[in-house]
C-alpha cells in the first residue's frame, strides 16, 4: 500500500486532506465575496463608491455570508462559487441597514472606524445606504426565486428596526416586543441566508427547513449577545459606539427593566446581577436548539463548521 | 349590410368600441395598480403602513406605471393584468426616493400633503423610505429578468440624486452635470418602465429599443419641465415645497447660471428671459424625438395614448 504525505496525515489523526481542501475552498469563496462586494459598489459617483468601500473595507464578522456558503456546502452543493453573489447581497443588506442605523442613532464609530454618517454627513449616508440596497437588488436580480426569500427578510429587517424605534419612542419595550424586534431585525436575515444556501444546493425540503430554523435561532442568539456586549463592552473592543442601545432605551436590558429612567433601571438590574446571566443562558439554549436541528444533515466538514459558527455567536467579546 | 349601434358610432366618426374598451382596460389596470400599492405596504408596524399609505394615497401623476402598461399594450401585450405588480414596483421606486428626498431637502409639503418627514419625523421617514424600497423588491421578486432592468434603474436613480447633492455641495452645477443628473435620477426609471412593459409583451428587439429611447427622452423632458415649474410655480398648484431646487442650488436654472449667489444668479437669468424659454424648447424637442421613435410600432389606441402621455409631460402646470 502506497501512503503519500497527505494520506499519512489522515492516518496519523491530523487534519484530513478533505478537511483542508474544504477549508481552503470556504476561505477562497469568502475572499471572492469580499472582492465582489468591493467591485459591485464601484461607481463614477465618488462619494457612493468611497463611502461604500469605507464601510465594506472595515470588515465585520461576515457571519451571514459564511452561513449562506456553509449551508450550501453542508447540503451537498458542489460548486460554492455560485453562492458568491447571493452571499455578497446578504452581507450588503446588513451593511446598508448599519449605515442607516448610524444615521438614526447618531453612531459615530462603526467597525473601529468613523461611521459613514460621521465622515460624509447625513445626506450622503442616507444615499450611500440606499445605494447599498440597490446593489443588493443588482446582485440578486439574476437569481430568480431566491429573490422571494431575500425580499421577505429585508422587509422584516426594516420592520424590526422600525418596531425598535417605535418601542423606544412609546416607552413600550416589553419582553415580547424585544423578542419580536430581534426576530425581524436580525434573525430573519440569518434565516434567509441559510435558506438561500440550502435552496441553491437543491437540498431536500427537510434540510431546507432545518437550516431555516438553524439560521433563525442563531440569529436570535447573536442579537442577544450583541445587546449584552453593548452593555458590558467598551468601544475599543466593540469597534462601535457602545451603550447606544441603553442610552436610547432599547435592547434586552431595557426589555427586562421596569420603565422609569432607563439608565437607572438598567444599572439597578445589572447590580442585581441576574439579567445578563439570564440572557446568556437564553442565547446558549437557542444555539443548542439550533445545533440539534442539524441532525438531519449528513456529517461533513461544512456541518462541523456550521456548528462552530453557531457557538461563535455566543462565545465572543466583540 | 347589418350595422349595429356600435359600428354606427364608428361610421359616424365617434369614439370606436375598440377605443372605448381599451381605455376602460387601461383605467382598470391603473386602478388595480393603486390597489396593489395600497395592499402591499400593509404591515403590523403601524408607522410603516400609515406613512406608506399617506404618501401613496396622496396620488401623484402615475406617469411611470401608465408608461409601463401602455408600452405593454402598444407592443401587443394582451393581458395587461400581468403588468400590475411591476408597474406598482416602478411607482414605489419613485415614491421611496421622494420620501428620502424630502428628508435631505427638508421638504415639508408633498403632493399637497405634509411630507412623511414633516408628519413622522426624520427617523421614521428614513425607515418608511427603506420599507418602500423593500416592497419594490418584494413585488418584483417573481419577475425574473425584469429585475435586471429595474435594478439598473434604481442604481442610476440613487447615483443621480447623489450627483445632485454633490454638485450643490461642490458648487459644480454645469450644464453637463445637470444633464447627467436628470438622465440618472429621472430618465433611467422612465426608460426601465417602458422597457419592462415591452419585454413583458415579448416585443421584438427593435420595439424594445424604441420604447427604451422613448421612455428615456420623455423622462428628460419631464424633469426639465419639473425644474421649470419649480421656478415659476407656487406651492398651491405644485403641491410640494416650491423653489427648493433653486434655494439649494440645483436644477437647470442653476446649471445655466454663472455661480456666485444662487438666487441672484437665477433671478438675473430669469429677467434676461431666455433660460426658461430655452429649457421649454429643449423639452419639446426631446418629446418630439421620443414620439418619432414610436414609428416602428403599429398604429393602435395604446400608441396614441403613449403619444398623448409624451406631450403631457410638457403641457402641464403642476
Amino acid at each position: 500500500m502506497i501512503v503519500d504525505a497527505q494520506e499519512r496525515r489522515v492516518l496519523n489523526g491530523h487534519t484530513t486532506l478533505k478537511t483542508r481542501t474544504n477549508k481552503e475552498r470556504l476561505e477562497t469563496v469568502l475572499h471572492a465575496i469580499e472582492t465582489r462586494m468591493h467591485d459591485v459598489v464601484d461607481s463614477d459617483v465618488d462619494v457612493l463608491r468611497d463611502a461604500s468601500r469605507h464601510i465594506i473595507g472595515a470588515g465585520g464578522k461576515r457571519i451571514r455570508p459564511r452561513l449562506l456558503v456553509l449551508a450550501y456546502m453542508a447540503t451537498g452543493g458542489s460548486d460554492a462559487d455560485v453562492t458568491v453573489d447571493p452571499a455578497a447581497a446578504v452581507e450588503l443588506v446588513h451593511t446598508a441597514s448599519v449605515v442607516h442605523d448610524d444615521i438614526n442613532d447618531h453612531g459615530i464609530l462603526r467597525r473601529g472606524r468613523p461611521s459613514v454618517n460621521k465622515l460624509w454627513g447625513r445626506t450622503f449616508a442616507l444615499l450611500a445606504g440606499d445605494f447599498l440596497f440597490t446593489k443588493v437588488y443588482e446582485l440578486m436580480a439574476p437569481f430568480g426565486d431566491m429573490n422571494v426569500v431575500l425580499s421577505e427578510a429585508t422587509v422584516a429587517l426594516v420592520e424590526g428596526e422600525t418596531m425598535q424605534a417605535a418601542a423606544v419612542k412609546d416607552s413600550n419595550f416589553t419582553r415580547e416586543v424585544y423578542t419580536e424586534i430581534i426576530a425581524r431585525k436580525t434573525a430573519a436575515l440569518f434565516r434567509s441566508a441559510a435558506e438561500i444556501g440550502a435552496r441553491m444546493a437543491d437540498a431536500a425540503t427537510a434540510q431546507i427547513e432545518a437550516l431555516r430554523g438553524f439560521g433563525f435561532n442563531i440569529g436570535l442568539a447573536f442579537q442577544i449577545v450583541d445587546d449584552i456586549l453593548d452593555i458590558v463592552g467598551d468601544e475599543a473592543s466593540l469597534g462601535k459606539t457602545a451603550h447606544l442601545d441603553v442610552q436610547q432605551g432599547r435592547g434586552f436590558a431595557v426589555a427586562h427593566g421596569e420603565g422609569g429612567d432607563v439608565m437607572d433601571s438598567i444599572k439597578r438590574r445589572m447590580l442585581e446581577g441576574d439579567t445578563l446571566e439570564a440572557a446568556r443562558v437564553q442565547a446558549r439554549m437557542l444555539v443548542e436548539h439550533a445545533v440539534a436541528m442539524l441532525d438531519v444533515l449528513p456529517d461533513s466538514d461544512a456541518k462541523n463548521e456550521l456548528i462552530a459558527l453557531a457557538y461563535s455567536t455566543i462565545e465572543r467579546t466583540a
